[in-house]
């Protein structure tokens, strides 16, 4: 029987850290071959971790990632499983390639075809493009290793593979989340199984890294394109199944569209790897299913940002964070977030009232810190704020208060939090949502002022959203009614609200996703049905605070199209889209 | 006589501005006319303003570039002069182009082959490539016209265009400035000239767009690689000349590198533009130099750091800056550059001393302010200082001064700067140089808190150099002497000095520049004679303080490598360059 036992490593490397990748490569390794498994595989730069950007630019990195994966090579000796690791090849110029080891040997390497330089990524800015999608030979089964991108499109190397006899295709996979994109993902890889006739199988990186996160989720799909195994999602995992490959002749044969001449390839090689093993029996396929599919969107982004947060101040080697909480929903959210991901005991809310704190907002932020258990500290800022005013009165002499007053009490916010954090060695949380970062309606070095934006790519209808999902989870009160019912209000002047100065979020945040995340033309929204005037006002403030971003502190991608390396704007832009 | 009168207009368009951008073209395409010129050639992208970035995944944007275009072929109608105008092109996908224009006619379309896509330059993430290196044939002369990258290839469409009988080619470029690269170009532009046996026209870009200023200095070479004029530096030119281009012909048969048989490239065309007129008396080559080759390095970064601050702070849409002015030399060089750029009635400093401040710093910034004409605004920081230092007390119970105390100083400062912008609507300079930004050695919303780092990319070092320069092109004293002479001080408590913290800058700078701008490894400049401790040191700190730049505001590049999107290192990042 044509089967194989392969096992997916679902690891979460860390950038630059080619030590800790590698031990931790070894040991997924060793825990395979425990397993008994035939093969198994990491994700994409498993070894480097992913997006290492500029430091392959670096050649003393590429050199030092070379030793590490030596140093796996090595560490393979007298282990009878194939391994098949992410790792930057060097030859005259460098690739995204993947090592295939086995038994302290390197028995080839698969190097990336279709380099993907739109959105978050870069990177033919770094790599040079592979061009033989080679075969390995496994134990008598013909394996088609591919790399992420190369999977994505319909007549990629994984088509050149199958058509010369693969019997199973590998991708090795650091594809970022964003909400939507699993379902989408697993319907494009189930059609490249049912379309190439191959058993599919897909491991993804999981992990925070700054503005990304990895959700994990590797998949096996069979040769009828049916998902046949996954794994958990934000977090590590390792997946060891048997595969009955006999199903992809039969398949083959059977097909519709079967071709009778193969796409004509000069470069494919088949690369010997290692004999079939006699006396390991391996089943039926395997069915492992970790019932992540109908996991609902408010859960899955919770976790997303649960993850992000935990590698960002982990990987940076921070232990506690601050967050200024208000009393509004934006902080109470981030703060359960950073509760889930790092302990109570790791997070401190500073609460900072004004003469403008209402006596409401300074108990809803008491009653979220009870029910988390976290810590407060609480400092005034009105005798400060009183200060400030006083030595600008001359310079300011007869101006109104207008804004200027505003943003001096947020930013004495901002300094207070970061004096603590800079005393006490404590990372600072900011907690704007994406509607206000679209809109500037933030304080830069004010209530900006941190070294992660935890819900930055986050709307603030679905800010709402997942805090409801949060209370439902605990099954309590842990962010108090009275947050999700009070009009929200960043409380620097009298009465003031957020719809005194923005439409409200429901109007807002469709709008805002139509210009930001899908470049919908001025015209276009206004065709939506939203008011020509309001839209214009809209666009306004989006396009002129992109300096305000351009200083924002990284956060987790969970849309489509989020601030940051996904979409680079110029500060200098006169464009108007409506003249 | 085969013979030619050409106009280079080197442009400074406004990214976005369509029709600021589109009136310019027309404007200098009828000053071209004037003068009695065959051809006018603009600058790379000059109708969008480069580079656009994701404007360019905007339809609309696209859509709006392409009437743009229209209008400025209607213009052309009765114009006896053949413009090429850097455009957008569209046909089920986007190409960087130059559009050949005559007389109410768009006769034809070139599209960039070679995409840069290193350092700053982002164009795979937009554009496909161009195929076809065509020829124009106007008035009966054979021109080549490519596009920036496509002429530091030596096998690009230059050569192929030239040995299909191209007489002139003509690049029209939009090049970042760096120091030291109008050499580089020039050597190469001349090389090209001679290799290809052509003249070559080449056009640059003028002006400030963000981080990147544009030199201008558009040249043409004759086909022996002689430069036979060249444009201004750093402002908008019309070089008008005429061409004999008899020579090429001659130069051609005689050449003992002449190629007997033509590359062969199946898509090239030669494209009819318009016929030769009849009666113009064209003279033998014009020599026109600006003389811009001797200028000094310190003149030339000067120029560049003014041009980039003039543009930054007008295409903004501002009038006036701030400057927080320490009496150090940093912040003196930051305010003779403004005043410079934007008149000195336009030029604010704020002078904000602490107790730490020396009686002789508030001197040498008042003498300074005298020196350049600006007013200043003085507003103490201690009072508000202690204030903090008294909320603070309780939760910093008994823990010792250190930097904490430091940086809310810098961030009162910070504060006050964005009030007083906030309040008139002033654009607050920052005054960081290169050398801070790499170790860090700057607050994070402090003395980094403003819209324009003026001098993030000038190591401290050449900072003594150009305001050495500033006091000797006035041929008086600007910056007072004294400032030269005191050693650096952030004056954040008593008696610090910066190098109680940092390596002398003679030694630091050096260091800095091998690692980020040539990415030696630590090995290499250990190996050049510096201390393996202090190499470890400045490496951490340079690579500890990645989240810093990145909320850092943009500033003008003038190295081969800034900061920006220049250098896209992870701030999650655990590599260590010895381990």
């Amino acid at each position: 029987m044509r089967s194989i036992r392969i096992a997916l490593a679902q690891i979460n490397p860390i950038v630059g850290d080619l030590k800790y990748n590698l031990s931790k490569i070894v040991d997924y390794i060793k825990k395979a071959e425990k397993g008994d498994a035939d093969i198994v595989c990491f994700p994409e730069l498993s070894l480097t971790g992913y997006p290492p950007e500029d430091l392959l630019l670096k050649p003393q990195f590429v050199e030092d990632n070379l030793s590490a994966l030596k140093k796996v090579v090595e560490e393979t000796k007298g282990i009878d499983c194939v391994a098949i690791v992410g790792f930057v090849d060097a030859e005259d110029d460098i690739f995204n390639a993947a090592a295939v080891i086995y038994n302290g040997e390197l028995k080839g390497v698969y190097r990336k075809i279709f380099l993907p330089n739109y959105g978050v990524f870069d990177e033919e800015r770094y790599f040079q493009a592979g061009k033989a999608p080679n075969i390995f030979v496994i134990n008598g089964i013909n394996v088609g290793i591919n790399i992420c991108e190369d999977i994505w499109y319909p007549d990629g190397p994984g088509l050149i593979q199958a058509l010369n006899g693969a019997d199973i295709l590998i991708n090795i996979s650091s594809s970022p989340y964003h909400a939507g994109k699993r379902e989408f993902r697993k319907t494009m890889l189930s059609t490249r199984a049912s379309d190439y006739a191959v058993f599919l199988a897909y491991v993804n990186l999981v992990g925070g890294q700054d503005e990304l996160v990895f959700d994990g989720g590797s998949m096996v799909f069979d040769s009828d394109g049916k998902l046949i195994a996954q794994a958990k999602i934000f977090e590590e995992d390792l997946l060891i199944l048997d595969l009955n490959l006999e199903a992809v002749l039969r398949k083959r044969l059977h097909d519709p569209r079967r071709r009778k001449e193969k796409l004509k390839v000069a470069e494919i090689q088949k690369i010997f790897v290692c004999d079939k093993k006699e006396g390991k029996k391996r089943g039926e396929n395997s069915f492992k299913l970790a019932g992540v599919d109908d996991v609902p969107i408010e859960e899955e982004i919770f976790k997303a940002l649960v993850t992000g947060t935990r590698d960002y101040v982990r990987k940076n080697g921070f232990e506690k964070v601050l967050i200024g909480l208000s009393g509004g929903i934006d902080s109470s959210l981030v703060a359960a977030i950073a509760v889930e991901a790092l302990g109570s005991e790791n997070v401190i809310g500073v609460i900072m009232p004004s003469q403008f704190t209402s006596k409401s907002s300074i108990e809803d932020a008491e009653a979220l810190a009870r029910n988390l258990g976290i810590r407060t500290i609480k400092i005034g800022i009105s005798r400060i704020f009183d200060v400030y005013l006083d030595e600008l009165r001359d310079v300011f002499k007869d101006k109104p208060w207008d804004a200027t007053e505003e943003n001096i009490q947020a930013r004495i916010r901002g300094n207070i939090l970061m004096a603590l954090s800079n005393k006490f060695g404590y990372l600072v949380l900011t907690t704007g949502n994406k509607s206000e970062m679209s809109v500037g309606y933030a304080t830069l070095y004010g209530d900006m002022a941190g070294g992660f934006a935890v819900i930055k790519d986050v709307f603030k209808t679905m800010v709402y959203k997942i805090a409801r999902y949060v209370n439902d989870k605990a099954g309590r009160e842990i962010i108090p009614k009275r947050v999700f019912e009070k009009p929200p209000s960043a409380e620097l002047r009298e009465g003031q609200k957020d719809e005194d100065d923005l439409p409200p979020y429901s109007i807002l945040d469709p709008i805002l996703k139509a210009y930001i995340e899908d470049d919908k033309s001025f015209h276009e929204i206004v065709a939506e049905g939203y008011d020509e005037e309001l839209v214009k006002r809209v666009i306004r403030m989006v396009d002129k605070n992109e300096y305000k971003r351009r200083q924002a502190p990284p956060g987790i991608k969970i849309t489509p199209r989020a601030f940051g390396k996904d979409r680079r704007l110029p500060i200098t832009n006169r464009y108007v889209p409506w003249s």
